[in-house]
């Protein structure tokens, strides 16, 4: 079992910026942190970060190529706009976990609607890091399900 | 650390009808796997399940009283008509986590909208009974970390 | 056959009321009027009304076990507020008829949209207390057929 | 007492197609059991059906010289469009009930206004066939009633 | 000079119904006074009255044909729904005022929007009988002034 | 009877600017018309232009106590978003025609609302200068019929 | 003269939390200082809070029959959700002021808009306590007119 | 194989009017020119122009009785008002492809919704006459395909 | 401590016109009041009316060099209109309470909303001219608890 | 080449009020930089600031026959509501600059919207007091082309 | 003659995935068709499919400088989302004719919606891969024309 | 202090097509006589122009990395549709400037609402190939205040 977890636009710049909001983990270390958890639940993870909605679309279309039988996506500020990241995860149809670190709902109007949402099984908000090794979990034990 | 477990309206179907839909498993046996990763967790779990807006209400005015240091809610149909469960929430600022089991953006249109998100901590979704343990293993991490 | 008829917030005050609007037949006349219809028809007729939506929707629970098989429901002012009681209705699955006394649709705007009517079989309003008589044959005729 | 139904465009095909929806009965066998019905309520029923709204308006201005007291009206797809349809019920200040085959409420959204329904004493829907004939017990007994 | 005098949907009715709203002139006697005040004018009116859409359309059609040069148009119920009716106007091209007996802005929210209203010169609404008067001596000015 | 006639923000310009879209005439050349054809009438006109809201509802108020017996306004852009003149023409309760030179309906979308014309008896719009002359033989001809 | 003081729900939380925005009163003391203005001003008072909705419909209906001439409603999140409250509210016809502590208007947008302002007589909101001794004047100072 | 064109209210203007907008073809031209194509295709036409909805829903209902096997309509004005037609052409169940001469989405805002569109197999816009024969094609394909 | 009332547009019509709706008392009586009451509570009031946005603006600005230290405000009209009144009374920072006559709530739709309530302290609506005593009382308690 | 610069409700105030968020500069003292910058641009430039819409619409109309050949217009509040101010602009045809302070984009959501920018050729805010001397630039800049 | 055809996300997924649904045509083989069947009608075409919204505006801007001299786009996802892409088209103004496989019109509510639309001549959808070939024929015969 | 100008998509196109709206100035010249006005300041400008939103936010990222104290954004097509240009620009905490060439307030309504508006100090707009150079004195001012 191999899990794809892509981080969209922005993400790269976590533990660098506003630490104060989004705390002193960079990227590298979730990655880490997830990788370590993966090894745990018996999963391997694999993981990309992007600012181009292009290169997330072309990961995602090669992830079954690559063998990967789950995605985990936190599609930063394309979570709202993109039409193209959803049809394409929809046309792959693996399942998929939405994490978003920050409550969305709290935040402006235009962040509490998700176009990617209806496609995925579910999603975590809120959480912080937290939510992304809550939806590894989860994913883990589904694909263990069959 | 003592964690309230609220589950709203119609949640006592849970295991007895559309099974298809939502499982063989009922709200009891999922209560009881919340208690049994609450002692792995070093954690009380207490659980309440009501029909009623009021008792759930009650419940979580007692709930400081009571010693209760964190909540987990899934408010049912409650979570897009119930400002007054929303103002319980945000009046007690007990650390809060919203939980449904379904994927909430993929049914009705008026179900994407919780009036109750914008007052918790964060929301789970479409995950199942797992989501609940989910929201318990990310309230105990919290609550130890202080 | 048993079918449940319930009454949702403030049918109590049928006949003590405004009855140059809502006529002087009391609650007990019109409940009394459809047992003698149900004999006629030959079913039988419980009749139940509160002005707490929990207690409508542990009723509605609770019918099946009594072997209720069919719903006659005029929600009052929770049709247009409350999902928790659409939820509890699909929820039974039972064959279930809205109906309303007065004509919603010639009322104030908030007053034409039902969130009880997408899951119902069909919907009476604006022929008064005849409305429940037409609602008992109906849900008589169907049952009867299967 | 003569009571006039009017059956609204495309209520001609009921029976001949998509018989596993709409029932295997023709409109003729519908008018033909209110007919029946209307026998047994001592009252008369003339029957109209057009794919035009200019011939329905028409009939509904003819309706008070020809010595109609009552009208039963199934809009079909006017329901949703016609104003003009509306102005001819409030014009000629007959008691109209308003009946729809299947539940508007549970199809597409834009069925669930009615243009006609704030000017008709009340609206039945989603009882099938039968809904005509709880429409003609209704308007009998209102008639009746002086 | 020829002028076609176009009423839409129950304006038949007029004079002998609610004649305490809409006074108790016949839409004939209207018409006589029309041709009156159009012989003081010098020019020529020819009515038609129609609860069909597609009637008025074609007279509109046929209006160049039969030496019209200017329309005077109420539309009734149709003011509101039919693109049909606009497009026929403006695609005739020859001069168009609206009028309505009454003030369309003091009555239902519905009626205030006028779809035949962009293609006209203007608009008279609210003088009752006397607007269609008024709508003659301006198109006769109009028509005058080359 | 004497009627106040009310020109609104910019109607000054008339005449002055933009004469291929206004004509070459004056706001004093049309308000020497309405006098003129007032003598006709046998009536009296005042007429007020202001570009304040303030001065044009001062002029509303003061009007009963100087004989006025009807209003004739073009509220000009007031007319879109005065709730003020609104209530001013409604609490002196006298009988007030609404005209715009342009059809404004045929503008930007915001100009087809008026804020004023619930309040006022009927409106006339694009039929240019030509629409004054029209209320005034309206107004008249009310106030003669008492 | 008896006048009924509903507080809705959360209500009760009144001066145990959060003392930095709502003060250190608790809702006793707000009640046992409408109570003495009440003697001042020559009424009785009686009080309830309840975060059961249908418990304050309840009392509402049980007014008139213990003697209560006028009410003074806090509905707390009900206010912008409780059809069935407003219609409790205007189905016994007693005079009644909505009172609000804080500035509704100042909040969250879906705090603006109140379902029961249309049935009482007035609103005061954003005075803190002393909303409810101002309301309690009002409403004594207009049963005393009769 | 036959196919029946039917082209919706104001279309019979076509090439008379405005040739500078809708070039200098006829309907009959464009009629003729499917009929040639047709004939290549190995097909027959029928087509039919109305003004009246009700004569294009007659004409819909009586296709398949004379054996028509497919559907090619330009519903003018009526494309975006009439839930009629839309039902008539869902209720036949035959395959059918909607065209418009202009590009509906380039005009006014009212103009880009079609009430059609949801019901056929595609739509064709903005080619003008070559659209009828683009659908003529598209259709003779799919039913050769069976 | 010296309190600025200010009435909007209109209000001077008080007790002139429509008794029926608005009482018989004028604005100079309500005036004459407020100053007794002033006298009873130890303030000193000044109060303004006027038509003109402007004025009401200015009379703002210059209140705190006149020594007045809180405002109570009647809008009138603009209430629901006047960004620049919201900024000016924003802008001086001093105490102000907002005052209607009538319910806003029971009365046309785009009266619910005030663009002036989020900067004010509170509001009282539906209390006729007891709103204004009752509003000098809360400020002047305000205003002495410093 | 002279400018007119026009500064609209509230901005009087600038310097005297809330300096920690406008700045210590008083509306003189910009007016003064202006002028400054104005000479080294050789252009003259005319201020003036008012309360009043009104007044502002004045002197807008008297600008060319003054001789100004260009506007920087600062609205304040009547930016969202004055459709006479926006006429009156249009209405002069001089090239005109809309100035803001604030960025009225980070705002409430209703100061998003400006009813003057249509026609302007072009705004500038955000800037604080920067922004009027940019707009003189421009202008002058604009004006030196022909 | 040259004509670009371009394919936006997601398209290169076609025939590989979901084959029940786009059938089992890959793009290459759509591509060859279309390829063959400008051979047949004496006409060239480059195609191009991209994941990226910047690539395919990039093309789109190198498009003229290549010789093309129509563009055939089906946008994929970006229909409904790119600005950028409606500019790239309007920016170069090539002939353009957007094409989708399916109906967008009877999928979700958001596809109905293009932006692409208003810029193009016209829009063909839901005729599956014909489509193409039929914009191709449409292009080629309108750039034939001159 | 170093300033980065981003120029987003289609603005390479700047002089080459429509020269008649957009000028005859090339996007190189544009930027030639930003660095020359740059020299004047005593700032340095760097520029980048890109199709690809990922390509602007990696520069975005990029800039502090590369001494950047500033931004000056022309975001084209983005500004209406990219939340994750939004992030990246709030992301990174540099002053920022939103210019755009035309006055995008009078253009298609999506065009009014700037997604990027609300992370900046201030937008100008309308004001051409000026626009850059008001935004890099205003940008180099603020930044020499500190």
């Amino acid at each position: 079992m191999k899990i794809l977890v892509l981080h969209g636009p922005n993400l790269n710049l976590l533990g660098r910026r506003e630490p104060e909001i989004y705390g002193t983990r960079t990227l590298e270390e979730i990655d880490d942190s997830l990788r370590r958890l993966a090894g745990e639940l018996g999963v391997t993870v694999e993981t990309c970060q992007s600012n181009h909605e292009g290169v997330l679309i072309d990961r995602i279309h090669d992830a079954q190529a690559r063998g990967v039988t789950g995605l985990i996506v936190n599609p930063g500020g394309l979570t709202h706009t993109s039409v193209a990241l959803r049809d394409a995860i929809a046309g792959v149809a693996l399942p998929c976990i939405e994490v978003h670190l920050s409550n969305i709902h709290a935040r402006e109007e235009f962040r509490r609607h998700s176009l990617i949402a209806p496609v995925v099984i579910g999603q975590i908000c809120g959480l912080g890091e937290e939510g992304y090794r809550l939806a590894l979990r989860a994913l883990a034990a589904r694909l263990a399900e069959g």
